[in-house]
Order: C-alpha cells, then sequence, then structure tokens
C-alpha cells in the first residue's frame, strides 16, 4: 500500500474534533449537549440573502470571472469606502470563503519553508492553511493574564529571522475576542517597514465590537499599501458561513496579480453563494445594530458569570463572540472529555473547545478553553451553570 | 516593497488569458467572437436545480460537514452503484469543485517536491494545482498523430523515479477527448501496483462518449483499491459550472481521513452549490440522452469540418467536449492572437485554445489549439467557416 504523504501525516487533528464523539456519545444518552465550542451564530441570515435564491434568475450556472463576479466587486468597492477603507475593484478578489483567501496571501507571500509570525493563541485552521502551502507557523506569544495584548517591540523582533516574510494578525481575534489598539497596529507597521515584510490580517468580525470600541483596519495604515493583505468574509457579518464566499484586499497591485495566477486554477468561487453575498449587501442597518446590542449582551452576561465562578477567569473581549477562560482544572483537555463524558446536569451538559488546540507552544492554555456565546442568554445561561457545577463535581479540580 | 514568493513569481500565466484583451479588443471593435476556446457548455442546468434554489427553505446559511452534506453523499453513493462503483458513504466526500480534490489528492498522496506523472497534453490547471501544493508535474507524452494514446509500460516507466509518487491522467481527456481503453488501464495499473503508486483520475466528462464506447473509471479496476483516488464533478454532468461542487472517492481510507484533515481548515463546501447539486441526482435521463445526442452531432460535424480543411487534422475524439487539432500554421500562439486582432470575416471571428498552455515540454503542440464544440451546430459551423478563412488569410501559413 503506497504511504500517506508526510504532510498528511503529521497533520494534527484538532482537539475538538476528538471530542465529537463524545459528544455523540452523551447525546445517545439523551442528554441535551449546549455548544459552547463553535463559531456558527444562531442570528439568521438577512432576508435580502434568502430572496435572491428564491427569484434566481439563471438558465445555465456558468464559470465566472476567476477574480468574483464583477457587479458584486463594484459594489463592495463602494460598501469598504463606507467603512472607510478606499480600495478600487482591481484591489479585491472574491474568494471561497476567508479561507482560500489566506491560503491565497500565503502563496503569493510566502515560499515553501518560509516564516509567517502570528500571535498565539490563533485560529487553529491557519495552521492547516499553513501546512497546505507549506508554510511556517512562528507563534508569538500573548497572554491571557495581559488580556491577550501584543508584546513589546523588541519582544516581536526577535523572532524575525531571515526566513521571516509576513505577520498575521486576527482582528478582533478568534479565539481570543482580542481588538489591537491603534498603538499596536502603528507598532506592527514599523515592524513591518523595518524588516520589509507583509502584514497579514483577518477581519472578518470587524462588525463585532463593543463597549464602543473602534476596529482599525490595517487597510487604514498610511504608508503601508504595499504591505499590507486583509481577509475579509461574509460568513460572520450576515451569518452566511455556508455560502463560502471571501475576499481578499491589497494595494499592492502584484499581490492580487499572483494570487489571482493561483485563483484562476480554480476557476471562479461559487455562484450562488457571491449572488446572495451581493444581494445582503442591502440588509438594513437595523440588522447589525440588533445583533451588536445581541451579542453585547451576551457578552456582558456570560464574562460576569464566568469571572463569579471561584477560580475561572476571563477578560474582557472587545470584539468577535469568543472569549478564551482559564478553569481551575489540571487539564482543559481532559476536563472538557470528562464533561462530555461523565457528566450531566438535569440531563444536560456543555462542550467547549480545549484553548490547546489554538497554540502550537507546548504547555500553553492546557487549562484554558474557547467560549463562544453564539447562544441564547437562556441557554448561555443554563450552558455556565452546568459548567459551574461541572467544576465543583471534577475530580481533578485545582483551585491554586 | 515586500518582494512576491517565487513560486508566485514563476507560475505562468496561461496563452487563454494571453488573448483574452486582443478578444476584448475585437468586440469593440463590433467584431463577434465565437468561443471555440472554453468549456462552458451551452446546455441548460437541471430544472430541478434551479427550483431547490427557488423553493430553499433555510433561515441561517451554516457551516456544513466539512466532508459535505449527508443527505447528498447517502445519494451520491446511491447514484455511484447505478454507475457500476460501489462506495460507501466513508468512502467518498464532497469538494469545492474537482480543482479542489485535485488539490486534496495532492496534499494527501504527495510531499512537496514529489512527483506526478501525468500524460501530456493535460488540463492547463493541473500545473496550479501542482504549483500550489508544491508537487512536481513529469509529462508523459502522446502525440496527434496515434490519437493521444498511452505510450507502452516501459515507455512509462522510464519517468519513474524514487520521487514519484502517483500517475494521474484525465479519462475522458481535456483537452484531447481521448478516452482510455481497458487495456491501457490495466496497464496502468500493472504499473502502479509494481512501483507501489498512487493513480488518480479526473473523470468528470465520464458521461460525455460517443460512438457506444464505454468510459471505465479506475475505482472498477480490481486489486487497486489502496491505490486509486478519483476525481469528479457536477459541472460538465449538469451543467454546473458555477456551483463548484466536486466529489473525491476512494477505498482506501488512510486517503479520506488525509484529505478531511486538509479540508476541516476550509471548514465546508458550499452549502447553496450542495442543495442545488443533490437537487440534480434527481435530473431525467432523457436529459443526459438528449445532451449525449447534441454534443455527438457537434462532435462529428466538427471533426469532419475541420479534416476537411487543407493541412488541418484532428483524431476523433471519444470523450469529453474538446479536440485538439493541428493547424497549417508557424506558431498556433500566433495564429490564434492573429485570428483576434488582425482578422474577421463577414466582421466575426473565433476565440480558440493555444495547445501550448497544455504542454509543460518546450517546443510541444506549438502547432495545436484546443477546440470546446460547446456552441449549436449553427455557430460552430460558422466558426469553422471563419477559421478556414483565416488560416487561407493568415501570412505565416505553412503548408508543409
Amino acid at each position: 500500500m503506497p504511504s500517506i504523504s508526510h504532510r498528511g501525516t503529521v497533520m494534527p487533528a484538532s482537539p475538538i474534533r476528538r471530542l465529537v464523539p463524545f459528544a455523540e456519545q452523551a447525546k445517545n444518552k439523551g442528554i441535551k449537549v449546549f455548544h459552547l465550542n463553535i463559531g456558527q451564530p444562531d442570528i439568521k441570515t438577512p432576508q435580502v440573502a434568502l430572496e435572491a435564491m428564491h427569484s434566481l434568475d439563471l438558465n445555465v450556472i456558468e464559470y465566472g470571472h476567476s477574480a468574483g463576479r464583477e457587479s458584486y466587486i463594484k459594489k463592495l468597492s463602494a460598501y469598504y469606502k463606507t467603512k472607510g477603507i478606499n480600495i478600487n475593484t482591481d484591489q479585491l478578489m472574491i474568494t471561497t470563503g476567508g479561507s482560500e483567501a489566506i491560503s491565497l496571501a500565503f502563496l503569493s507571500c510566502l515560499d515553501v519553508g518560509d516564516e509567517v509570525i502570528v500571535p498565539e493563541p490563533f485560529y487553529a485552521n491557519y495552521y492547516g492553511f499553513a501546512s497546505s502551502t507549506g508554510v511556517k507557523v512562528v507563534p508569538l506569544s500573548s497572554d491571557i493574564d495581559t488580556s491577550f495584548a501584543l508584546p513589546s517591540f523588541s519582544e516581536i523582533e526577535k523572532l524575525i529571522t531571515d526566513r521571516t516574510r509576513a505577520i498575521f494578525i486576527c482582528n478582533p481575534n478568534n479565539p481570543t475576542g482580542y481588538l489591537y489598539s491603534r498603538e499596536e497596529l502603528e507598532q506592527l507597521k514599523d515592524i513591518v517597514k523595518r524588516h520589509d515584510l507583509y502584514l497579514l490580517s483577518d477581519e472578518v468580525y470587524s462588525e463585532f465590537c463593543y463597549d464602543g470600541a473602534q476596529h482599525i483596519s490595517i487597510m487604514e495604515l498610511e504608508g503601508l499599501e504595499d504591505h499590507t493583505v486583509m481577509i475579509d468574509s461574509v460568513s460572520k457579518r450576515y451569518s452566511e458561513c455556508g455560502l463560502r464566499i471571501g475576499m481578499l484586499l491589497s494595494r499592492n497591485p502584484r499581490i492580487i496579480e499572483t494570487a489571482l495566477k493561483f485563483a484562476q486554477a480554480r476557476l471562479c468561487p461559487p455562484t450562488l453563494g457571491q449572488i446572495a453575498a451581493e444581494a445582503s449587501l442591502e440588509t438594513p442597518e437595523e440588522y447589525f445594530r440588533e445583533t451588536n446590542v445581541e451579542y453585547n449582551k451576551r457578552r456582558n452576561f456570560l464574562i460576569e458569570r464566568l469571572n463569579r465562578i471561584p477560580g475561572v477567569f476571563s477578560p474582557m473581549p472587545k470584539g468577535a463572540f469568543y472569549t478564551v477562560a482559564r478553569l481551575p482544572v489540571d487539564d482543559a483537555d481532559k476536563f472538557c472529555q470528562w464533561v462530555l463524558s461523565d457528566f450531566s446536569y438535569n440531563n444536560q451538559t456543555v462542550m467547549m473547545a480545549p484553548a490547546s488546540g489554538f497554540y502550537i507552544t507546548p504547555g500553553k492554555g492546557t487549562k484554558e478553553v474557547r467560549i463562544a456565546y453564539v447562544l441564547n442568554i437562556d441557554d448561555l445561561a443554563a450552558a455556565i451553570d452546568i459548567l459551574e457545577r461541572a467544576l465543583e463535581a471534577y475530580p481533578n479540580r485545582c483551585l491554586d
């Protein structure tokens, strides 16, 4: 039998996926599982998107342009201008989800064996895209005790080698909910200019900022036009995760030209998804206001409840819809499994994402979990009750 | 300014794309351009697929399973059984087009620098997927004078090195329309078994076989279960190129498991496309019969007309909807451009794909073009008339 590729063999399965069979078993025993582990919003997709499908007027679902549908690109360019991002139609392309935009950015900016510096903890799938494209992820440690702020200029610079080609942030951050400040972004600007690097930024959560905090896009950093590549997506903005429609933005024409060469091989992004996403640009402002109010309520509720549980600590996230919390346990991987396999309260339990999946530095995040607040307040309250009682009952509880 | 990746810099732009501005210029001069260059069928998408969108009953377009929608996978497994391919639900996964299935097959079977042997001429985008995944394409020459049949066992074996991990065919073939015989497939089976290689097969044109010729899938080759990976797609079968829905099939559980690890990073294939594709399984048999009759008529007409033009030669393709024809010109790249930029007949001209884009061996295919017969007979007739007159008028005509 021929062997599997080495890269396929070493590619880790995510700790969340390891838990899936335990969640299935719980469900089979009649236990209700609250999912705090996933980033699938419960918010409805805008009606305009669904109507675009109901009134779909096509006879042949043809190949489209590799950079995306012209009409959609035009409207997106106008949309970004309303967000303070002045971008022309030839400075953006539509991709198959933010996922593909990341892969295309890696392919265009980095060669096999080149290094990209990513603040850790980071969205676990970045590692998958790096693995597929042969790029090495170099983690830049951020810490729960400093609310996951970026380390100092000199700490970041220490990681730069002759193979470093890019720094890649997620802002607002998945998994931490951290929102980068203007000072931090200016600091990153100085570093990438000094070392002639790319600055990549995944901004798919840009709508989700709380307490009046302002999201600052890397596209707003002046004098950095040749260095910046922004990744965006409709998945979270309009609760359209299944459309698989994302965008790649850059004012460096060689980036767009190169990304397009790779994108041409896969012909085009999904046509139906693009039509729905284009229609979504007509979503009334009210939709975003309501969504934001709802998430803000959930966040305040969740963080307050979490920090009231003895031994639990969560910083207050300023964006996205996640938080990383520290639990008073020996090992969060074991605890998350135990909650599913050995615990229930009123015939209910919770599934959380062990944070170890968001770190690649060995031993980091072993007492942390990522909690997504994509459930309504009642369910969230029930889930936190369960978590609290589970921590009380857990045999390997560690209260310092 | 940071430089573009080396892989992005060396990635060639396709010769077809080089011609696009010339086609645009012709159109701007009011000249009608017949497109013989593209594989976009003019056949209508089945009504059932469009109706599935009109009656779409979703409130949230959520993430789906990374391997594809369960209901669709189940129906696909049953569908393949009707085609003589006995495949279980855990032996197939849905991908974002056949394109992604190829990338996932490369990632799972080959490491960076490993070699895949591909009969040449080959679908140009294979080179793009190889480039993205760091795989080296080793061309196996096939020749227009032998109708693009596979070379002998020993010729193929000569190409095998210690980095060879797979042989990759397209059957029926794009660009040549060649349909591999059982003897050729058995020969490939012997080679991959002897050298412990994978056999990958892109079978997206399997419906398009003529003269009663039978398509034989690599999944039908007995004793090769651990070696075979089949790539499929709905794009051509149902004229749904824009859906971006494909499939990867393998009876080697480690292949599916590994491909899925890479696929999990991109979360899921497009949901709307999957719903339309699932509905397409209910397409009445008549649709395929009518499509086949139509293409067969076009093929017979095209090949007969081509071979009547002095100095032109095209083998009779047995499958797909392309042929590669040799023209009496100095250089097909130059000729294809000249036809767009300097020639018209009755204010009309044609766009063809220079075959050089389907070869990587320098100097091969320079007098050949790929012609897609995706136009109706009247347009096809007009296009061939134009081609004939263009060849008469071309200053660098070379009649041996």
